[in-house]
């Protein structure tokens, strides 16, 4: 099914709802922290994260997140498969989001994952 | 697959991942949320939130929580399928989560979902 921000299907008016209707998967946000760690960054770049995304989810969650205008082409006329993504504002504006992820997960999953990175 | 705190397939050291290896579905932070907002909650009531979860999904997802300590049984020992759950400290250090993803979303989605309730 082609992804576009016009045929999501709404569980509710929640906002903390529609958030995870868009996002709520374990990849897109990864996607995300490298385009605010690293800056733009190609298909290729992006397939190289230590996690490991399979290209069609690479695939599907960029197709998504172009269509919600959370991230761009940096060329967008150009057709190489080189061509980079970066983040909109709207997709920087998720910044506070992973951070509180990470400073949670650090402090409060590191019972179960003895080598979690702990944010200051 | 019985889930504990144990056996989760942990896809880096990075905290942001290790949150979404657990976090990252479109249920988990929902039946958070209603913890948060009402307080202790039976099964059955927190089937009864705007979103409609499954009762298998439910069920599974209460299991992780609560194997990761982040919400509790409030009288452990009682079989009552009544009985509530409540959150942990863990589980309710992700308030500024929550928070950041509602904030986010009514601002940032609301083009795309004309209804959505937007944070002040």
């Amino acid at each position: 099914m082609e992804n576009t921000g016009e045929n999501i299907d709404w569980r509710s008016i929640c906002p903390i709802s529609s958030a995870l209707d868009v996002l709520g998967d374990k990849w897109s946000l990864l996607i995300i922290r490298d385009l605010i760690i690293h800056g733009p960054r190609t298909y290729s770049q992006l397939l190289e994260s230590p996690e490991r995304i399979s290209t069609n989810i690479l695939a599907s969650r960029l197709d998504l997140l172009s269509c919600l205008k959370l991230i761009e082409r940096v060329n967008p006329d150009a057709s190489s498969r080189n061509n980079a993504y970066r983040l909109t504002e709207g997709g920087a504006a998720l910044r506070p989001v992973l951070e509180a992820l990470g400073k949670w997960a650090g402090t409060h999953l590191s019972e179960f994952h003895e080598n979690i990175v702990t944010l200051s």
